[in-house]
């Protein structure tokens, strides 16, 4: 039982260890690997309890040798959790979140609900983990473009502050949750077979296609909401309000990795050489940089990894002043993109 | 027979109208499009003669309702013939193409061979078509890559001069070629049947997957051949030598058209409203733009299309003096960036 003395607004800890652990959501793409993350990680828990919508209760899952059987979501559901690791999307966080709180869990949210609220600490580990500590109950899980993005801009932005940077984004099905990833599966079998395959979950064809990302466009801007979450949320990440981002985001045919070309501008001039030096030994990165053999990092190789891939590291031959770096950088969606950043996040809650 | 005074060092034009045309490299991705090309726009020629390597002849293809047997390649190619259409790489274009233009034909080369010779000029018929009068025998066909990129910008550049461009790629596998494009499909079969795959014309698993492009890469810059000869055609086409570029070229798995973003800063302020207006009647072009119902360029939509698309003009957010543009564009890599390009050259030189 939670006892007032442990509210969360007061505890930026969890107030029980080991504690139990609610995934609200856990029938979907991100929520399966929250599993994985908690069980790979040997999180410690007293308990794991697991949500969904009323469709896919009943569902069992595996955890750690015993079969969970997932439960339909409901207000009664946070009684007695320490932490609740929402992916559900923002309309159920919205709608549960500040129950769970009310219960004395922490919440981490997937979703973009409250990523952007002043009040709301949006952290990715690796860059800012001093933010979790000012939390009153709930800590936003960035966006996956942004955190892939940012992890590898970090250890130059804090030696030679990114004045400016210029991304286009290679983004997988993942993103839009596993219905998507069954789509282009089903949808490049249906081509190759000679059969039609009408979108049902994305807008567009997608085998052996690509198209701009399938959130809406803000007409004042011309940017797309994925565009618009990767600028606000960088600025807020790195506590650069001044950062000046252009994006473009784009859904390409590839299952569970991100990849991104990057185009920065530095405060002073920057070498290739000394950015290798800076990510070789920064967290969470793995430097993928190998010209002779033609090696990249590649969507094919971030997936099921912890680390981002990052490589292509070269001076922008378009800025003469030598303040200008280009990077390509890949990262698996569900794991940093997703799961592995919450459950990095819970873990320094524990007690 | 040519007769001395039809010398194409001293007539840009050809000297026999309907031409003798030759196609080297009937056999091969570009090399059947020129077929299609020709057979389409209704090309007036006296005689269409096809020749692949020595492996290839004996391949019968259809043109015009006859069938044309394929032969080998060989110095005697080329008597006779008033028009050579070169798509069989950079090493069979240096050693024929100098033999066809001492038989008095004009030679149309689309392999990198003579690109960046000053003494060849480097045609995009929508942007430098005053060019193609000052040849000696050997007109060069852009990298496609490069095709597709700057017959968006040019219509911009014309008013607004580009100063710095910022490109990523989203390649197709017709660029490697036919061998490539069936590589996709039987490696995403494997895939999709769970059989491994290992890749053989690639370097790299091309099944749900993406890579930086496969040519070597410059160890003094970090840049690969690909987007060096972006970088240095767009300059030449353009007529613009101080023009500054940074591109990053990747290999999508998709079949056979090119994709990219581009982030350019202009002369002076330019708005995503001007710029639609400059590129929504400019030849070779179709807007793509509708914001409302997230519809821009693809390339399930820009296969088989003579134009390329261009949409998802907007403000760059990350440049406050209103001086840059984002835009994204689409085009058919084995017809603007190849065949079709090379045809259109072709026509200007019909006398």
């Amino acid at each position: 039982m939670p006892s007032p003395s442990t509210n969360p607004r007061q505890a930026p800890r969890l107030r029980r260890s080991p504690p139990v652990v609610a995934i609200i959501g856990a029938t979907g793409a991100v929520g399966r690997e929250l599993l994985g993350v908690l069980e790979r990680r040997e999180f410690p828990l007293a308990e794991l309890r697991l949500y969904a919508s009323q469709r896919s209760a009943g569902t069992v899952l595996p955890f750690r040798g015993n079969d969970i059987t997932v439960a339909a979501l409901n207000d009664s559901t946070f009684a007695g959790v320490d932490l609740a690791l929402f992916s559900a999307g923002a309309k159920t966080a919205r709608q549960y979140a500040p129950a769970a709180v009310r219960h004395g869990a922490v919440v981490i949210d997937n979703s973009s609900a409250f990523r952007m609220d002043p009040a709301v600490p949006l952290v990715v580990p690796e860059i800012n983990p001093d933010e979790i500590a000012r939390h009153s109950g709930i800590i936003a899980n960035p966006n996956c473009a942004a955190i892939i993005a940012l992890l590898p801009l970090w250890p130059l932005h804090r030696r030679n502050p990114i004045r400016r940077a210029i991304i286009a984004t290679y983004q997988a099905a993942s993103g839009a949750g596993a219905t998507a990833m069954a789509e282009l599966r089903e949808a490049t079998r249906a081509v190759l077979e000679g059969r039609a395959y009408p979108p049902r979950v994305l807008p567009h064809p997608y085998a052996f296609n690509l198209f701009s990302h399938d959130t809406p466009v803000d007409p004042a801007t011309g940017y797309n909401d994925e565009e618009t979450k990767v600028i606000n949320e960088a600025r807020k990440i790195f506590g650069a309000p001044e950062l000046r981002i252009g994006v473009t985001c784009i859904r390409v045919p590839v299952l569970r990795a991100h990849a991104m070309a990057l185009t920065i501008e530095c405060e002073h001039p920057i070498t290739a050489d000394q950015a290798r030096a800076f990510l070789s030994d920064a967290p969470g990165l793995r430097l993928v940089d190998d010209a002779e053999r033609n090696r990249f990092p590649m969507p094919s190789e971030a997936t099921g990894q912890d680390e981002v891939l990052v490589g292509r590291i070269r001076q922008d031959l378009s800025d003469p002043s030598g303040r200008s770096l280009a990077l390509f950088v890949a990262g698996d969606q569900l794991l940093k993109g997703a799961a592995l950043n919450a459950v990095q996040i819970a873990e320094r809650l524990l007690p």
